[in-house]
C-alpha cells in the first residue's frame, strides 16, 4: 500500500467534515493529476465528500483546481462576447445544436465542447457524427480558429482540456461517487470554464428523464453551479427544466440533426424550439446582447425565421468538414429501413412517461450506449407523437419506431411500459421552471 | 478503472445509509480477498461504513465473513473451555503475558493471538521476543500443541487466520477509515474468534495512552464488540479500564517481562496485579471455571501466590523455545547500558499524564516501532515511579530511562512533557470503570 500522509489528513478533514483550504484541495487535484495518489486514497476523499458535502468556497476552489489542471482556450479578444450553454442531459436534448447557431447568428461567439450519449441520454457529439464527415475532434487552435470565422463551433474535449476531471470522472464512475452536489457541479463548471468563456447558461434538467429525479435536486445543483460563477468571477444564468417526457419530437441521432433543421428554419416542434428561444435570449442577456429577457427572445426568434440561425449553422457544419448537402436536404441523413408503429392500448389521457425507459430503448435499438466503447447506428430513433395531457383514442399511433430490426421486441416493450393512461383529463406540464442568477446580477 | 457491479451496488446501498444483507457483506469479503474486486471500490465503501456505520447485524455478518476468510483453529475437545482476552492497547500494558498462564494455571485454556507494536503502543509478541530464543512464529499444528500440553500459548497471527483483515487493514490505514466502530468490532473480533475460542474478555481502554480518547467512544466499541458475541453465539464480557497513565511501572520490551514476573510471583505493582486479577475473574466467570467475580478473583490470586501461575508461564516459554532461565534470573533479561532519572521541575500533584507522549517517548529511545518494519532495541525502557495524585517535591525522580544513548535528549523532553503538576491534591484516577457483557449473561 502507498501512501501519502498530506492526503490522508485531507481525508480525514473531509471524513470529520472539517473545511478544507484551498491549499489542500489543490494540493490533491494536483498530486492526483502527477500521479503521486493511488486511486484507494482519492476513492475514500470522494467518498467522505460525497457524503459529508462541500461549502460553496470549496466547491469553487475545486472547480478552479480542475480547471488549472490543464488548458484554458484563449480566444481573440476581438469579437462579440463568449458565452456558452450547458444542459445536464435528458432524453430528446438537442438544443445544442440549434442554439449554437444561432447565438453566433446574434453576435455571440460559441465555443462549445460537448459530449457523447451513455446511458439513457444521448449526445451532441453522437448526433452531429450523423452528418457525412463531421469531424468533432478538432485541435486547439483549429477549435480556435473555426469559432473567429464562424462565431460557434461544438467539439470534443481534448486530451488537455481538464485532465483532473477525466481521471475524477472514470474514479467516481467506479466507486458509487457520482451522484455528489460538489463533484458534479465543479465537474461540469471546470470543462465549461476551460472553453475560455466569459458567462455560460444552465438548463438544470429534473424528472424522469433527468440525471436529477426532482426539482429540489435540480434546484441545489443549479444553485451549486451558479454561486462557483460568483465565487469565479462567471456570469452563470441556470434555469430549471422538465424531463418528465421526451423534448422535441425525436429521439435518436439523425433524426435529432432533422428536427434541430426544423428549429433552425423555424418549424419546430414548439417545446423544443420554445426551450431554444429561451436558452438564447438568457445567453444574449449575459453576454449584453439584449437588456431583457423579450428582447433576447426577440432576437433569438428573428434568427431562426431569418435563415440567419440556418446559414451559421450550415457554415459550422462546414468548417468542421461535413457534408452540408444532409442539411439542405435532411432525407439524405442516415434512414432506418424499418417504421413501426406503436399504438395506444386503450382510449385515455397521457397521465406519465417514463422517459429514462424512452432513452434506453433507443440504446437497444442500437442508437445508443450501455458502456463509452459501443458503436451506434445513427440511422435509428423514436419518434414521440404525443405529449402529457394529450387525449388518446384506443389505436392511435403513440411512437414511430425507426430501426434497423435489432431490438424490436425490447425496445417496444419499453415504450410501451412507458405510457401511463388515465381516464380522466391530465394537466399538461410545464416546460420551464425557476431561474437561478449570480447574486449581482439579481 | 476495472468495475465489479455487484460492488458498486453495495457501495451505494451503505453510501445511502441503507441496510446491507448477510448476502451482500459475504459476497463483498469473498470477492476482496480473491482479487477481484480493486482497492478502490474497496476504498469507497469503507469509508461510506466509516461515515454511515453499520447496524450490529450487519457488524456480525462482516465479522463472520472475515472469519471465514481463513483459518478457524480446531482446539481437540478434551480440556477446559477455551477463553482468550484481548485488550485494545495501550502504555505499559503487558497484562496478557501474566494473564494467559495464570488462567492455564487455574484450568482454562488459552490460545492467545497477539500483536506486535507499533506508533504509542507496545506489542505483546515484541515484549515475550526480549527473552532469548522464545518464537512467536508457530504452525498451527504446534499453536495447537502447546495449547493441548501446556494450557496456554502466545503467538503471532499466521498468514491463514483471518487474510480479508490484513487486507482491510492494510487499506483502511492509508485511506483514514481506522477509527470506524464496525470496522474496528469486526476487525478486532474476526481475529479473536478465528483462535477456535468459546468465549472472550475484552479490555477496552480510554485515555490518553488508548486508541479510545474518551470513555464514550471506548463504551460504544466495547458495546459493539460484546454484540458481536451476542450475533454469533460467543461469550463476551468487556471491562472499560483507564489509560490516562502508563500501567505498572515498567514501559519497555524486557522491563514489561520482568514486571510480568513480578505478577506472576505475586510481587507485581498494585494496578497491574490488580486488572489481571480482574480480568482473570472474568475469563474463569465465562469459561464457567468460578460463580462469581469474588470467587474468579481468588482463584487467580492463589495461581499467582502459590508460584503456579509462573510455573505455567515457564512451561509456556519453554514450549514456545525460549530460555528459561532468565525468567528465574530476570537481571539476565536484556539490560540497556544507560540509567536517567527525570526529576520533578518544582513541588506539586501528579495532575496528568500525557500517556501517548510516554509511548512515544519510548520510540524514540528505540524501544517502539513507527513503521512496522522498523527494528526494537528491547533493552531500553521507561520505570514510571509515579502514579496520578502523587504528592512530589522538587527533584523528586519521576522517571527512569533505560537508554542505549539513543535520543536522550528527546526522550527527555517528551517523558518531561508529559507529566503536569498542580499546587493543589488531585484524586486519583480509578482503573477500572464499566463493566459490558452478552444480553443473555445480563
Amino acid at each position: 500500500m502507498r501512501i501519502n500522509l498530506h492526503i490522508l489528513k485531507i481525508i480525514e478533514k473531509k471524513r470529520d467534515k472539517l473545511g478544507l483550504t484551498q491549499q489542500e484541495i489543490e494540493y490533491l487535484v494536483q498530486q492526483y493529476v502527477a500521479g503521486a495518489v493511488p486511486d484507494y486514497q482519492i476513492a475514500a476523499f470522494l467518498m467522505a465528500t460525497c457524503i459529508n458535502g462541500m461549502s460553496e468556497e470549496e466547491i469553487s476552489w475545486l472547480t478552479s483546481a480542475m480547471l488549472h489542471s490543464g488548458e484554458v482556450i484563449e480566444h481573440n479578444a476581438l469579437g462579440g462576447p463568449l458565452v456558452d450553454k450547458h444542459s445536464t442531459g435528458g432524453v430528446g436534448d438537442k438544443i445544442s445544436i440549434p442554439l449554437a447557431p444561432a447565438m453566433a447568428a446574434c453576435g455571440l461567439r460559441v465555443p462549445m465542447i460537448a459530449g457523447r450519449g451513455l446511458g439513457h441520454t444521448g449526445g451532441t457529439l453522437d448526433k452531429l457524427e450523423s452528418i457525412p464527415g463531421f469531424r468533432c475532434e478538432l485541435k486547439s487552435r483549429e477549435y480556435q480558429d473555426v469559432v473567429e470565422r464562424v462565431g460557434c463551433v461544438i467539439m470534443g474535449a481534448t486530451d488537455k482540456i481538464v485532465p483532473a476531471d477525466r481521471k475524477f470522472y472514470a474514479l467516481r464512475d467506479v466507486t458509487a461517487t457520482v451522484p455528489s452536489l460538489a463533484l458534479l457541479s465543479s465537474s461540469i463548471m471546470s470543462k465549461k470554464l476551460a472553453e475560455g468563456i466569459d458567462a455560460l447558461v444552465l438548463d438544470v434538467k429534473f424528472g424522469s428523464g433527468a440525471f436529477m429525479q426532482t426539482k429540489n435536486d435540480a434546484k441545489s445543483l443549479a444553485h451549486a453551479m451558479v454561486a462557483i460563477g460568483d465565487h469565479l468571477g462567471k456570469k452563470v444564468t441556470a434555469r430549471l427544466t422538465n424531463m418528465d417526457q421526451p423534448l422535441g419530437r425525436m429521439v435518436g441521432n439523425a433524426l435529432e440533426i432533422a428536427e434541430s433543421i426544423d428549429i433552425l428554419k423555424g418549424s419546430g416542434p414548439k417545446d423544443s424550439t420554445d426551450l431554444t428561444v429561451l436558452l438564447g435570449a438568457e445567453m444574449l442577456l449575459l453576454g449584453n446582447m439584449a437588456t431583457s429577457l423579450a428582447e433576447g427572445r426577440k432576437q433569438v426568434e428573428e434568427a431562426l425565421s431569418s435563415g440567419r440561425a440556418f446559414n451559421k449553422f450550415v457554415e459550422m457544419v462546414k468548417a468542421q468538414g461535413g457534408n452540408i448537402e444532409v442539411l439542405h436536404q435532411p432525407s439524405k441523413l442516415p434512414q432506418a429501413p424499418n417504421k413501426i408503429e406503436i399504438l395506444a392500448s386503450d382510449d385515455g389521457f397521457v397521465e406519465a412517461i417514463d422517459c429514462r425507459s424512452i432513452g434506453l430503448a433507443l440504446n437497444v435499438l442500437g442508437g445508443g450506449r450501455c458502456q463509452l466503447t459501443d458503436t451506434i447506428d445513427h440511422s435509428v430513433g423514436i419518434e414521440a407523437l404525443i405529449k402529457i395531457g394529450d387525449k388518446l383514442e384506443k389505436h392511435q399511433p403513440m411512437f414511430l419506431l425507426h430501426t434497423n430490426g435489432k431490438g424490436v421486441e425490447e425496445a417496444k416493450s419499453r415504450v410501451l411500459h412507458a405510457i401511463s393512461l388515465c381516464p380522466h383529463p391530465v394537466t399538461k406540464s410545464e416546460l420551464c421552471h425557476d431561474r437561478i442568477t449570480n447574486k449581482n446580477l439579481l
